[in-house]
């Protein structure tokens, strides 16, 4: 096996001629090549340090040895499937079950978030009889052919809206329809829910499910504002006789620090029909999970059908999960996101007092966006100053971080859960320096630009 | 960790309380605890050895010591994703492009076979700007929601045939629609994908695609008659301005033994567009991959959309597939199963001479089905006798096998690629002698039968 022998510039000759060009790389211009990970940390092939933001998959941090371990150890043993029994599967489902609502006790395990949600959605249109999904604006659920379709984020770009989707406004307070300045915009962001699922009524249209990622992530890395009333949501969802999935996929295992899922930020009483989690769910292993109610996973077996996916829940994957779990717990890793993510936003906020370019600082734990304007009245998307950052944090400080939302704007965090005050407090400060840099670079812009006026105009004075 | 801990009875009522019961035990009513795995050989909690002929996700032999080396190494050094470059993913994509005809050389890596599936999918509408589909009879291409619209083998008992998938006959020359004693079978099926063709044509609808397992598996271990005009076929399907899928996800990476992919199996002259693959390719690691061709991956980058999988073509992913095919080549597995399969087709064929039961012996390399019927001429399906063998290869032999087939009577051998001689000849001669005493129990029902018939005839001229 040849293990990082290629020259750089070999490997990126190859991933050009060998790999399909839809599967983008980081830094399209100059991309990184990673060989060794740790932690919150990167390693490129000169042992060049980078420090990792976004990495939300390598949850307890990359190559975290607790997991190694558990995967070699259950990989010397056995990987067989699901069809025989084994203990790692149905403990690990316990474990999972402790974590959720009581009505959440039943489990359904696959290799990645995708693969989640498409099941998710067979069984809420099975549950239900009804065809028809209610989505969040810019929300993405997956690549799957299924999930384009209910992924505003996706199938804007393709094959467009489906007349069995519709799409709720994301109840974004910052830049969204209803803001900060309306008197009750949870209400207002309930009431849209209500008048979609009325207008599909009108169509002679049935509800099947609402889906919404607890935090929207690609729409900008947005958190529902306090009081959102994904319960009341639910509720008409439910008086309709659609199901409410909480996609997790981004946002579960304790990432916001205070739960262990996002949806839990929403209050005690609140407990969608189907949860869907992946990403972080293997710290990088293919591992991924439905949860739902006993009502609806009945539904789902009355058919007669069998629900077989070849390596979901496999001996390994539990394995691995099961580490996780055990380390988030042993490592205080909710403890430290809360921590952490405070500091990291309260140290954003106090940028935003001198920066007049950063327009919204949001986030909860260690989920945090940092919303980019030229212009705070007007929000216009400063989206070439955020990609302008992305690329001097690599560049300057070795830091990883990206952009998301519809206008790629939203300079994101969402670090290897062990990222530090100190990690938090570098990446801030070179944010500082850059903005601040960014600006003087403005400012001589314009001032090269006014002389030019002045050249300008004394030219047609001469003349 | 909990690791094998539990009493068998307590992992049965968890599984039963956790899991969703879609997802089926073997032998549901005495179901096998495995907790160790290695060869072609399973263990339960009690030691008890089983020998597993139906494992063809477990490759080259369970836990093999070279691929759990070659995981826990990268597991050690990094698994982050392929928005980062990284040699693992080139070399592998490298080596994979070396099996295949030189056309097929872009390659999209994920989780499963059924994502493979999807994206092919995706891929061959998005190429072609066609919708149509034309998928054999009882094929199985996957549990996702577009999957299970291609496969006759699942919509048929769910949602039912969509508008826009067309089925065409299974070219089985045994109990298909046109059989040994048909002049020329495979010109046959070749025409009735062409009539299909025509058939979708006047509908004023167009072919993407044509799907087809090189070896049909659940549709009971086919094997497409020799001279089946494959190339034919995909050329019919070409002049429709459609692309030919061929999925290997059950029959790739040398099962066949004399080649690598099964479709090589129809001559040099015939090249897919696009193949999938998946199930033994990381030997129980979630691992797939599309291969396809520079116009079709050109198609697909032109939306500009990109094709992000989150866990798919990652380092360790890679590092277990690049093991996986050194163990092939180093181990001959791929001359092993031409052997051993040939043995074990020899030997089930000198069965089939003894036994009436057995209706047909057929496969290539260790992929081999025997299929059972109660009546040669009638080709009645024996589905009773085939569970009861199954059932009693277990119980009373440690042996697992299981049955595909429309009518679950045909036992199926996918074996680990090191299935020995000795293990072909065990099977065979357990499965002999179950037969035997199957023959002698059913003369004695039936000898039961006549004396009670004789009683009841007694009976009635007494009176």
């Amino acid at each position: 096996m040849a293990l990082e022998k290629l020259r750089k510039e070999d490997t990126l000759e190859m991933r050009k001629r060998l790999i399909g060009q839809s599967c983008r790389l980081f830094y399209s211009d100059d991309p990184v090549k990673i060989v060794r990970a740790r932690g919150q940390y990167l390693f490129d092939e000169n042992g060049t340090r980078y420090l990792d933001c976004i990495s939300n998959v390598h949850h307890v941090g990359h190559c975290h040895p607790s997991i190694t371990a558990a995967a070699a150890a259950q990989m010397e043993l056995l990987n067989t499937n699901t069809r025989f029994l084994h203990d790692n599967m149905v403990v690990y489902a316990d474990r999972l079950r402790a974590t959720l609502p009581e009505k959440l006790c039943v489990f359904y395990f696959v290799n990645s978030g995708s693969e989640a949600n498409d099941l998710a959605l067979r069984m809420a249109q099975q549950y239900t009889r009804h065809d028809d999904v209610i989505v969040l604006d810019h929300a993405y659920h997956g690549h799957l052919m299924s999930l384009i379709d209910i992924s505003p984020y996706k199938f804007r770009k393709l094959a467009g809206q489906k007349e069995w989707v519709h799409v709720a406004p994301l109840p974004d307070t910052y830049r969204g329809l209803y803001r900060e300045d309306h008197p009750d915009p949870c209400q207002a962001y309930a009431d849209t829910v209500q008048h979609l699922i009325e207008e599909v009524h009108r169509k002679g249209r049935k509800i099947a499910a609402f889906f919404a990622e607890s935090l929207p992530s690609v729409g900008g890395q947005i958190v529902l504002p306090e009081g959102t009333r994904l319960k009341s949501q639910s509720e008409y969802v439910r008086a309709a006789g659609g199901v409410f999935v909480a996609d997790e996929v981004q946002t579960g295992f304790g990432r916001v620090g205070s739960h262990f899922w996002a949806f839990q930020l929403h209050g005690e009483g609140f407990c969608p029909d189907i949860v869907t989690m992946g990403k972080p769910m293997g710290n990088g292993h293919p591992l991924a999970c439905v949860a739902t109610t006993v009502e609806v996973a009945e539904a789902f077996t009355a058919n007669g059908v069998e629900y077989f996916n070849t390596f979901g829940g496999n001996p390994v994957s539990c394995a691995i999960g099961l580490a996780l779990l055990d380390v988030i717990e042993k490592e205080d890793l909710r403890g430290n996101a809360t921590r952490v993510g405070a500091h990291l936003k309260d140290l954003l906020k106090n940028l935003q007092l001198r920066h007049q370019i950063i327009g919204d600082v949001r986030g909860v734990g260690l989920f945090v966006g940092l919303e980019l304007v030229t212009d705070r009245q007007q929000k216009t998307p400063a989206t070439e100053t955020a990609a302008r950052v992305v690329k001097r944090l690599k560049e300057e400080d070795n830091i990883c971080v990206s952009t998301d939302g519809p206008w790629e704007n939203v300079v994101k965090f969402k670090p290897p859960m062990c990222f530090s005050m100190e990690d938090a407090e570098l990446v801030v400060r070179c944010i500082d320096r850059i903005l601040t840099g960014q600006l003087h670079k403005d400012a001589a812009v314009y001032s090269s630009y006014q002389k030019m006026v002045h050249r300008y105009t004394d030219h047609l004075q001469i003349h």
